[in-house]
């Protein structure tokens, strides 16, 4: 049963989410987040890349999902969120994990069905989704509801797959599945 | 004899140069430039990680030095250049390294002695402060400038270590030292 790590990462605080595939359902295996310490910023990319690493080491995920970023304002945070994915996924990458980036518009329509859902709804959503006794953090909800896009596209991508050729869904830019 | 790594991080290029201390000289072991293709971005993380970690099994460096980066203009390049310089890091301090970074005004006063020098006066000062056949190019010069960078900074704790505790260097904001 495959399994997909979601990952929003942070130059403070790294949250991570893992979802297992269980034919048509989806299970909940593990969420929370990593927090960085005050250390020196190698050290502090050091516990994200190894935090991440012992998790993927434990739970066996296959691949990683991550949001994508665009168009961030401030060049200084973008400077230390940039880092802070880059050490999050070499852990993937390391350990011969697929990975794949999911606007945050994709991920609130996927869980939420709304591209601008809030934040709120979207810890909502995948604690109802997951049968998770009480939403899960923010940071930790945003890492499930990205593995959750992936799923679900994983999903469609199979299904299409079995249809003849002519009759093939068809991935638009911006997520969205079309004849 | 202790070996250090300088690098230059990019997103498409990144900058290697090591060189090893022995006594009171500077010898140069290596110098060259990562060059990533054009694949997914993930993958291309993965070549600069996958690059630097062969590099520091093989030539067994103790130290890596990377330049800091400060006010970038571009929030969409500093997210890639943050990028690729997690995944440097990371290739360092997954493998025990320390890391040291310098601002792009205490590397060319330590090799130019003067802090505004041009790209082509980094490369001069290499090819003849490590004795090169050639100039090395321009982001594997200034890996080497990095590194040699941190050589002299360590030479002089070193010294300092051995004055008595009054007369002791004390290194100031922006790399310049005084009694």
């Amino acid at each position: 049963m495959p399994r997909i790590l979601g990952v929003d990462p942070g130059s403070r605080k790294t949250g991570f989410g893992i979802i297992e595939l269980d034919g048509k359902q989806i299970k909940h295996v593990i969420n929370g987040r990593l927090l960085v310490g005050d250390g020196e910023f190698a050290d502090r990319l050091k516990q994200i890349f190894d935090g991440l690493t012992d998790l993927i080491l434990r739970y066996q995920p296959e691949i990683m999902a991550i949001e994508q970023v665009f168009l961030h304002k401030n060049a200084d945070s973008a400077l230390k969120l940039g880092q802070a994915r880059g050490a999050a996924i070499c852990a993937a990458v390391n350990q011969q994990l697929k990975v794949h980036e999911y606007s945050a518009t994709q991920i609130k329509k996927a869980v939420v069905g709304n591209g601008h859902a809030k934040k709120e709804q979207v810890q909502y959503m995948m604690s109802v989704m997951l049968q998770l006794k009480e939403a899960p953090m923010e940071d930790a909800a945003d890492a499930l509801a990205c593995a959750v896009t992936h799923a679900n596209h994983a999903a469609l991508d199979s299904l299409s797959n079995k249809l003849p050729a002519g009759m093939r869904i068809s991935r638009r830019r911006g997520g969205r599945y079309s004849r």
